[in-house]
């Protein structure tokens, strides 16, 4: 059992006075180099956080723009409940427009404006709505906690494991899904090693995986997304576990940018490959071809940490998230149990 | 027919009085900021450019190495034919012991060697090598000129291609490998359309190949590397042209890390991959095990542009190229013809 630096959280509610709340957040726009928290106060500034990856990962944006809701409610001046939910209607709907792909920012809306809609008047929907958020963080730790738990059977002792862009503490309120199947697997006594690729455009692999698992004392090899296939062809990774933004109810999993591939190459070569998702991230609802896949700025790609690094006007095309077919899927660990392939006929059975 | 910017050199021989000459060189460490040439008169200042990849690409770091035994040469005090071939020894040593993958190196400098060791006297070696090595440049222009148009005969009007690295006129003396397919086909009047991978840890292809052809008025779109899965997915590339650091004799293709993947993915896609590579890029003595593949610094991977992107003290792996199978081969194209698959069984009776 290893003592986690991660038991602190990615994202919490901090109460005020006379009702009032802040939504506070570790900024991770200056990870690794500076550890710092931020608090917000209007929900368009936990929109604007959102979008510039001051916080990020499907479960933490779930619970962040839930909490953006929330500190519109505390704040409304509205004096009925019909011109509150209109405020809290625009609140949401401006923190939906902030990323299109990850599903828990439509979960995490959706519950809080359920709270809101069942609330008899403006003074109890804000009580609600803050105790709402508040156990929304709690259950994301808890939902992690037991995914972890599942996920950990998967391990064996001695495995190398890959994962992708940060699905840690960092991309949840705390513990992490990918890494807290790993997590799980080394409080279970397992010595596990980790191959973490860099993950351009915005290098959540190197700069948040990195220093997350660093700091737990994971022993954690960074390589460049273009190392991955070598390291599988020299036999050096034995599973592959990774995050999810969204799994549709055929059984795809929608993860960040280069999750794709390396499925691919993880098939060529035999390696298990295991997203891993809460059953926030979800979406009974949709199929494949229902999801938009994120656009993002150009200048993400060719400017790293404030240097050009490519000729100006050369066009860039960066997608933010790729679409894994479930016959590249070895199972699906979520909180409720892992789901086997053929994933696409299993979910139902374990998520509903 | 549109007139190139790279029809000026990135490596020549530079001569000087008396004899003297320096080697000159593009030094593309600076790329794209800043373009520059740098002189060298020292065959360890030449061997230090190569190692710290001022200049990079298989057929241009033979002939830079090449020019390096010159400088040597040249510049060399011995009196004696002896003394002259042991001075010239130590520096092809040198010269060869920069990088252990790309066999141009080696072929380089022993053509050089047997220029030396034929030669009666040391004032007749002197110049025969002089003579080389500015003759291996033009010829290494005039191979890619060739290996360009049996390449265009692959390429159809209107193609999206995608390449890997650099393996443009910066990566030869002139014209290209790869870049020199796309410059062959252009030239025929075929319209095709760019997909660079930025290429890290180096960023060849952001900083070098979108250079390059932005320069020549190709269209170009960067991507991260992470995004090739998913572009092959959508349907927006029709083929693959990458150039190799060596061929072995079983038809293993070496290159830029990265290759791999790539092949892998458009095997799935159902993508032509085709290596581009003149024949002082083939290995006929050896197979694809006994080819050492470079491991490179750290700090590439971590410091980009002088900016730390990873917690300080987390080891990292960064090997420079990898290897693709001749399965994954669609065919390779040669200045001596195109090699059809089964490319194992058909690199004998082209190159040979």
């Amino acid at each position: 059992m290893k003592e986690n630096f991660f038991s602190l959280r990615t994202v919490m509610w901090e109460e005020g006075r006379a009702g009032k709340g802040r939504v506070k957040m570790i900024d991770q726009t200056l990870l690794p180099g500076r550890f710092a928290y931020r608090s917000y106060d209007r929900w368009e500034d936990v929109a604007d956080a959102i979008r510039r990856l001051v916080v990020r990962g499907a479960p933490a944006i779930g619970v962040a723009a839930a909490m953006g809701i929330a500190v519109a409610a505390v704040n409304s001046k509205a004096a009925g409940r019909d011109r509150f939910l209109l405020e809290l209607g625009a609140a949401a709907y401006g923190l939906r427009a902030t990323r299109p792909t990850a599903v828990n920012l439509f979960w995490g809306t959706d519950r809080v404006m359920e709270v809101a809609a069942r609330s008899k008047d403006v003074k109890e929907a804000k009580q609600a709505i803050v105790k709402e958020v508040i156990q929304m963080a709690e259950e994301d730790v808890a939902a992690n906690k037991r995914l972890g738990k599942f996920g950990a059977d998967l391990i064996e002792d001695g495995d190398t494991i890959l994962t992708h862009c940060n699905a840690g503490a960092l991309a949840t309120v705390g513990y992490g899904t990918a890494l807290g199947v790993v997590r799980a697997a080394s409080e279970q006594g397992k010595c596990v090693k980790m191959m973490v690729p860099e993950t351009r455009p915005a290098l959540q692999g190197s700069r948040l995986t990195a220093f997350e698992l660093e700091r737990d004392g994971f022993s954690c090899k960074i390589i460049a997304d273009t190392a991955v296939g070598f390291m599988m062809q020299s036999g050096k990774i034995d599973k592959v576990v990774v995050g999810a933004d969204r799994v549709t109810k055929d059984g795809f999993v929608f993860n960040k940018i280069g999750t794709y591939q390396i499925a691919v190459l993880a098939q060529r070569h035999s390696i298990p490959f295991h997203p891993a998702a809460p059953a926030s991230s979800f979406d009974l609802e949709r199929t494949h071809d229902q999801v938009t896949i994120e656009e993002r700025p150009a200048d993400e790609v060719v400017n790293i940490r404030g240097r050009r690094i490519a000729p100006t006007g050369v066009p860039v095309a960066n997608p933010a998230f790729d679409m894994t077919p479930p016959e590249l899927v070895t199972s699906i660990v979520s909180d409720r149990g892992v789901i086997q392939s053929p994933v696409r006929y299993n979910i139902d059975s374990v998520i509903r």
